[in-house]
């Protein structure tokens, strides 16, 4: 009858889906589908829990060719540290686009998030950042900080990593990490102090207002630490002043550094700008001369998760991993 | 740590959570709930695979008080019969409302939206049929038809149901399996031959097109064929004449029996009614009358499949059942 349903686990899909060059072309290959094919890609669906300072998204995808699609659910519940446990969380569900029958369980807990997302922003340095990149900041030192550190990498011949966060013990000890896995990083005391010289700027704080205020000609930056209305990272006036490229402009008009750029008037409300997919695909050149400022703006997208599940599913089924149920 | 999370197939689920009284009642709690807590049901994700004549409704809600919260996908891909499987399945995600953690996947193919919409009807006749119900007409023959008339026997002493189906054969081999559940059941030639003198009608067609056009005095209609634009079973000129109950006024608008009545003019587009919950709350009667016309309008809700699931945890839980996984 039918095919039995794979659940996987977290340690499952860290072994199958470790964040390479593969899972960067596997996103890669998504944001280009987005500007070249029929993609469906409903608004997020938003559930609070206030009371429990609870918040639980749901994103979904539809990319025409992929055999599967994947609803991605995302608490974030930000009492949880206060009893030991993690702020976000989450699992997908794949199910098979010819027939709607539930394919796989990720229980992942937000892992292949942290990968589609890391692998985004080389997405972005791979189609926008110059060739030669050596220098690269990062500011932030959580684990989107470290993984896009990584996925940077991947991409590009990136030789010092330069470190700032708001808590110097956190830069400190993200270099530590990243020395751990062959990188070169240091700290630096200061946002500038970082992004001074610097070839690529990641930005993977939550912060409410702006970290980065300036650019220089010919760095890229990806900001990538706004997801939600309140975030942001980069100045309204440096983003007017860059060669600006969505994920989703749609959806960084509404939660992305656009959005805050718009609300201070630094950039009109309907003005159309590129999104990567556009640029992946050749349709609009993204990085057209060695001095310009280049800044995407990473809100994260329901075709990322399809494409990271479809992923995790072809491999957990070619490798037999997983625990099969009969349903 | 963290509780694992527990897995459920449909075969557990059908043992747990049989169409009983106490599944009625979680239902009726829910409605409840929805009446007189800040429950939050925000507006269902949809997507669609045209391509693969498919789509999946996500629907969730959280209700104060209950301890955990259901995501309900939703698929229905109607080429799916011309292989063998079914058109519709399904699955729910139970997450913890304090933590957001997933506490169990209920791999019910759809079995729990079946209880918890004939449940849904049992509470409707419940609060706006007549006690004395002796006979129910129910218009299709489908699984929703078999499980209307099974939850209607459990809050009506309804002594003899009469079905009519478009296709006949199918009336016949519903009234032999309503037959084998103990239930006095005879097909109807017609609408009306089922109707005339029933005291309560339950419409479970997927009709495009009006199929119930009059009632008598003292008759309560249930339509829950409804729950999606295009469907309509129930005539406006009805629908205007009788008490009209909605289950969630803002999505009957939209998807119900309702949206065709607005859409005729049989009724303004701001009228205000009821909600099935106020009236089981008390906030306002229901049936006042003996020949009183009651009619509610189901279109099924996120607060339902939340109920149920939380329903199926809890005895799973109680009863150890199903299967165990450390995330």
């Amino acid at each position: 009858m039918r095919d039995p349903v794979i659940l996987l686990t977290e340690a499952d899909l860290r072994t199958l889906v470790p964040l390479d060059l593969a899972a960067v072309d596997c996103v890669e290959d998504a944001f280009r589908a987005l500007a070249t094919k029929p993609v469906a890609m409903p608004p997020i669906l938003r559930l609070d829990i206030p009371e429990h300072r609870g918040e639980v998204d749901v994103k979904t995808a539809y990319v025409p060719g992929l055999d599967t699609f994947a609803i991605k659910i995302s608490p974030g519940f930000f009492s949880n540290p206060e009893i030991g446990l993690p702020s976000t969380n989450g699992m997908m569900v794949v199910l098979s686009a010819r027939t709607g029958l539930v394919q796989a369980l990720l229980l992942d807990n937000g892992y292949l998030t942290d990968v589609r997302t890391a692998a985004a922003g080389a997405v972005a340095a791979r189609h926008l950042a110059r060739d030669d990149c050596r220098t690269a900041a990062i500011l932030g030192a959580g684990m989107q900080a470290e993984m896009q550190a990584v996925a940077l990498s991947l991409v590009r011949p990136v030789q010092a990593f330069r470190i700032w966060a708001r808590d110097p013990g956190k830069a400190t000890a993200l270099c530590d990490r990243l020395r751990g896995r062959g990188l070169a990083a240091a700290p630096a005391t200061t946002v500038e102090d970082a992004t001074s010289g610097a070839d690529v700027i990641v930005t993977t704080t939550p912060a409410p207002s702006p970290v980065l205020h300036d650019a220089a000609p010919g760095q890229h930056i990806t900001a990538m630490g706004s997801d939600a209305e309140h975030k942001n990272e980069v100045a309204p006036a440096l983003l007017a002043r860059a060669t600006y490229v969505a994920d989703r402009l749609s959806q960084t008009r509404r939660l992305g550094e656009l959005h805050h750029a718009i609300a201070t008037g630094a950039v009109p409300a309907d003005r159309v700008f590129l999104e990567l997919g556009q640029v992946i695909a050749g349709l609009a050149p993204g990085r057209s001369r060695p001095d310009q400022i280049t800044l995407a703006d990473l809100t994260g997208t329901g075709i990322q998760d399809t494409a990271i599940a479809a992923l995790a599913f072809a491999r957990a089924r070619a490798a037999g991993a997983g625990q099969s149920f009969t349903v």
